[in-house]
């Protein structure tokens, strides 16, 4: 095979541990001259190889290429943008192999979740449908954790670990004020549809007691009166009540708390949060004082507090995802394949795009206790590995010295611009 | 003078490094033993000399006592109660008298913020007034950083480091994503009435086009053109804007805008939240996608990312509370004296609790910018030694290890109850 550049690029919400996985991908590639030259990245996803707007990343020091591995966010941007099918929209994917040909480029890989894996799948499509040989990979990452195959996904065990954290350490302020003070703490927990980062916050709870006392999933349909019931068991018990709510969580109707109808319980209409929707709930039903967090963008965001097995998972996909192509495995996807729990082992496996792309793995029956309101030892036995370790990034004046690369564009060779 | 019992209590909000200063007051009393005899911990501060609920700290072991340097919280439980004065309200220090007599409590250290200090001084005054000879320190304690003299507050310094590293972290995320999603993000920071908290976000900003791109100080009345305008500037210059905002801040009729009559600008009843308040007015107004976030009790808790600069000097205020006691200093705090920004170099001084009382510490004019949406160079001085170093407590299996104490209850020698 002759020796082709690589096209590389990052796509959806950003994780702590996206820019482990370049780094994955641009030290491996450097170390396989002979198959690849050149990587670029698209600027902000695919959007950058859309508009020929290619990241030149020969250029970057191998000092700033390591830092990435510490640096959150998506340091060659990322976008929110869905290829639409070949048959739907022929020009988008004949741009595609205009930018890559004029780049000579072989090799690509797609670093994201779900929709980014089906942008990945239905590259790796093109190169039959429109004769242009390329392989395809794509590169796993979701702090959602709802990616099937895999057994988890990189990004997943950072904010795992930052929120079970984040609600231990809650759960000390709130048990040491209650006696005079609000007695409910409410943590907002993202993902929409499956609700892994909810679970992961029972990591928390040890002893009798512990905080988190209720999770909101998701994937159980909110009961107002049981839930009323279980944070008033919580107060009885241990005097405070520390909740754990997903974003997604939704009434029996099926529409998300957090929106329901733009109008709370009470007829107001919501800023949005499902956290400040059921405190305020209980507030007005039980009379306690109650207070909630919001962690939004932070949690995804949190590399102060990495994983390290997160970390490495999310180098190794990189770096597994550029064998993978130079063995021209296309459409395929290094996927996390679980040997055991305890010790904790694990591999990388291949798995096929067609059956990653646009699926949700939300978390199974069994992960969920029968009550609703918590996770099953199961889910424990699960989730614990995942957050071990700490990766602690490089420190300057206080605060974390996270890399920003130069992100020198390469020249354009086509004329023609295209619009996103 | 005779060997006597000590008092010890935490008292209002909870802090990262509250426990730090108990641990300093708890070692530095075992090592004077000649002086003090058993320290006696106020279950949820006054109120557990209140209710004669004290806590035996000698049966503590040398290691738990060791590791509340580490554990954020309050170990032995705060409260949010204020004595009235003693003409008001003779009967609770009788009832004080009563309890310490029976405990042969010679020496009181009172742990926490301006409140606190006002209970401690009440105390010191008692003594005189009702002829119970009791020597009174107060100890410095609060996130909002909002006491006189005391150059800066331990909690402060952590809380700083933790809201400025969040900041950093969300800028990364959001000029990652800001080319196809969302263009702003505001984090709301603690602080009723002084703006310590969000202008240390300030620190997160480097170099040009960093955010935090705008603050908003509880001390500037909130001004919608003028804010909006500034918003739309950075939207401008970097394709997103980043904001730090006061839960204080307060609109120029000086009501706080996120309770605002309980109505948002747009007629709706607030979930209360200056953060989503602003955002949805960003929306509204210029018509981009925002994201907000509010961490709430997580920024006083964060004892994983404590400040080490902080953790020293909670320890030193507490040792130096116990010096000052076992000296006779009646009526005192320690506080914490800046002897040069860099290289930072500080000691201990003695504050009479007179002044220290009920005082609230705003951020200075020189320390605002002429536009009134950052800070200074001088506050950036003043700032940024109180975030340096990194003080990580044990993690196992993946989690902060903090310690919870037994908190053995000492036998009641009183058969009357007091309600509180």
């Amino acid at each position: 095979m002759a020796r082709k550049n690589a096209f590389y690029a990052q796509s959806g919400g950003v994780s702590a541990v996206i820019n482990a996985s370049a780094c994955g991908v641009l030290q491996t590639a450097r170390q396989h001259s002979e198959e690849i030259g050149k990587v670029y990245a698209g600027r902000n996803g695919i959007v950058g190889a859309l508009t020929e707007d290619l990241i030149d990343t020969s250029l970057e020091s191998e000092e700033a290429i390591a830092a990435l591995k510490h640096t959150p966010g998506a340091a060659f941007g990322s976008c929110r943008y869905k290829l639409t099918s070949i048959h739907q929209h022929r020009a988008q994917y004949e741009r595609l192999i205009e930018v890559f040909r004029a780049h000579d480029i072989g090799f690509f890989f797609y670093n994201g979740g779900g929709d980014s894996q089906d942008t990945a799948y239905k590259v790796s499509q093109m190169g039959a449908g429109l004769a242009y040989p390329i392989v395809c990979v794509g590169i796993p990452k979701t702090v959602d954790n709802d990616l099937p195959i895999t057994d988890c996904s990189p990004g997943f065990g950072s904010l795992a670990k930052y929120v079970a954290t984040s609600i231990r350490e809650a759960a000390f302020d709130l048990s040491a004020m209650c006696r005079t003070s609000t007695k409910v703490f409410a943590l907002e927990v993202m993902g929409r549809h499956a609700g892994w980062g909810t679970a992961a916050c029972a990591l928390a709870a040890v002893e009798e007691g512990d905080g988190p006392h209720v999770l909101l999933l998701p994937e159980v349909a909110f009961d107002e009166v049981r839930f009323l019931a279980k944070v008033e068991d919580a107060l009885d018990r241990y005097d405070h009540c520390v909740i754990a709510v997903s974003e997604g969580v939704k009434g029996p109707d099926g529409e998300f708390l957090s929106a329901s109808g733009s109008k709370d319980a009470f007829g107001h209409t919501q800023l949005g949060g499902a956290a400040p929707f059921i405190t305020k709930l209980i507030s007005a039903k039980l009379g306690c004082k109650c207070h909630w967090g919001v962690l939004d963008y932070l949690q995804r965001s949190a590399r102060h507090l990495g994983s390290e097995t997160d970390v490495q998972q999310a180098y190794a996909v990189g770096r597994a995802a550029v064998e993978l192509a130079i063995s021209g495995r296309n459409a395929v996807m290094p996927a996390i394949r679980r040997l055991s729990d305890e010790p904790y082992r694990w591999d990388i496996v291949e798995a096929p795009l067609a059956e990653v792309a646009n699926q949700e793995k939300l978390l199974p029956a069994e992960f969920i206790s029968p009550d609703g309101f918590g996770i099953t030892a199961a889910a424990r036995r699960y989730l614990a590995p995942l957050i071990v370790g700490e990766a602690y990034p490089p420190f300057e004046n206080g605060l974390p010295d996270y890399v920003k690369l130069q992100n020198t564009a390469a020249s354009k060779k086509l004329s023609r611009e295209f619009a996103v």
